[in-house]
């Protein structure tokens, strides 16, 4: 039976129906009836082939939730039926440095799961079983599934920078990434202030764990937040005044993006030097990452805010996210 | 009896003889004798008024060994005739958040060894007891003299980003910092590279401890070491091409600045999130960095390379530095 599913046949175009036949299911393959599918900001990017290294036809889809249909003759710890999610990755080499300090994420041989192979717009895919995670009881799988890479994402730097709940985090941006990144920087008991362009948000900011509230279009509101952060994530794909939230950080504070803004970034070294602060980036997470991160959630009861559509308004769906009308993230149905 | 010195009277003025009579010894403070000091780059940078906060008459001179000859009633930790030295801070109020965490370097009024009073070059000076450091034995009074300041500048970034035995360690440039980095990376027992425009200092760079050298005018060379260092250490205050080096760094790499370039940073924001790499800067050291660093300093045999001159040579000195004629810092005794 051929896999079933959306693909743009050219950058820039509608989706349309596509199928293909499945690979051979290897040892340690498992095949997923999907469910549910996040669709994230990315999954644009690679339509429109903005990063240069997209392939037609192209089936986006990078969040996906389902249960396990098939598995090669050597999966063992997943079952028949079992309900796991997959994110931006559906393998790795698992032998280079990288993947054997667990940041499958660097892994120069990693295997995107919709570049070079088809995603999660579909009824099924087939993936390395260990990149398949088990979904913690209790989620909804509608709003786990954006966890799956977005919720990765955020939670990532978070855990691998040092935050502590003893630290001041910014949040820039109430999004996608934004509202679970709130979220998350609450829950590991941190004083969260959020930054958005739109005052609008403020309320919702606050029910998503925000203590305080800046709008990042008021530079006296910046000002008088200076030397307060130490961290600072930001989720925009927008070019603002980096150098105004540098001075955001106290000392030893650190700007991360996981937002990618076209431009170069440009900051003054004398304000790192002067106070050990740091500019940096972060993206996805490795196998212990997506595992820490779902038991993280489903602990503290992190989950996306989702706008649901069928599977077949995906085109509809795409629309909203590229007008930034999502509210905060949309997921498709089977 | 007055302090017998040395002052610019005006900014960018040759040094002239100077004298003050001496603040009371406050119950925590000691009097020197100095018998060294060393002269840092900053102490041009002061003297022609770069940062825009000198005040003049200025004495420079944050490089200070010298021996205790006068005692408040409350120290207690230093005895009478005991060598000591002073770098760049006199003083901090010992009570913020970062003077606590042991930040002192980044606490707000911290006091500047040769800013808003006089510094090192000089017969004697009077500071906190607290911010004078017991010199190990064994170490030569002018070559440990430049580790006050620019010993401790290289060694805090390896010792506060995390560097460990097992890190690929980078150094830009093979000068007063520099000769010290490469020193301190190779005792951390990491895997050296120095990267310098003067291919005539590779062998002077290995004898510091580099296993590798390489020529910073050498784009080829450059790319061949992508994607190869773990921590990257400028001592240089030239502007260079950044997104180059950041392309040397591995995922988690880190590019730190000690040395100041004239023009802001300007790299690519995608190299950061791609491999979750940083760019940072770090400037001195608290208490307890500089003792650890005068400790291991001591144990791993690691010193500066120094040119002695009369303290009464001093303009000649500076001559020297500021023609980057200095191999490989300079020291002024009395």
């Amino acid at each position: 039976m051929p896999i079933k599913c959306l693909a743009a046949y050219a950058a820039r175009e509608e989706l349309r129906s596509f199928q293909y036949e499945a690979a051979e299911l290897s040892p340690l393959d498992v095949e997923l009836d999907i469910t549910h599918c996040g669709i994230c900001h990315s999954d644009l990017h690679l339509i429109n082939n903005d990063w240069g290294f997209s392939t037609f036809p192209l089936v986006p889809g990078h969040e996906i939730v389902g249960t396990v249909s098939a598995r090669g003759a050597g999966v063992r710890d997943l079952g028949l039926g079992q309900r796991v999610g997959v994110g931006w990755q559906a393998g790795a080499c698992m032998e280079c440095n990288q993947s054997q300090r667990g940041d499958h994420n660097f892994c120069s041989r990693s295997i995107p799961t919709c570049v070079g192979r088809y995603g999660g717009y579909a009824n099924k895919i087939r993936v390395d079983s260990r990149f398949a995670f088990p979904i913690p009881a209790g989620f909804d799988s509608a709003e786990v599934a954006p966890l799956l890479c977005g919720g990765v994402t955020v939670f990532t730097p978070l855990r691998d920078f040092g935050v502590t709940p003893l630290a001041r985090v910014g949040v820039i941006g109430v999004g996608g990434l934004g509202h679970l990144a709130l979220q998350f920087a609450r829950a590991f008991g941190c004083e969260v202030t959020a930054f958005s362009s739109t005052p609008e948000k403020e309320a919702e900011a606050r029910k998503f764990g925000a203590h305080h509230f800046l709008s990042s279009r008021d530079p006296d509101a910046l000002k008088k937040a200076a030397s307060t952060l130490d961290f600072l994530l930001s989720t925009v794909a927008a070019n603002l005044d980096w150098q105004a939230y540098v001075s955001l950080l106290r000392p030893k504070g650190r700007l991360c993006f996981v937002g990618v803004p076209p431009a170069p970034l440009t900051v003054g070294i004398f304000p790192l030097i002067a106070g050990q602060r740091s500019v940096c980036g972060s993206n996805t997470g490795g196998r212990n990452a997506i595992r820490e991160m779902l038991e993280f959630a489903s602990r503290h009861g992190i989950k996306a805010q989702v706008e649901l559509m069928p599977m077949g308004e995906a085109n509809a769906a795409l629309a909203k996210v590229a007008q930034n009308r999502a509210r905060y993230r949309m997921v498709l149905a089977n």
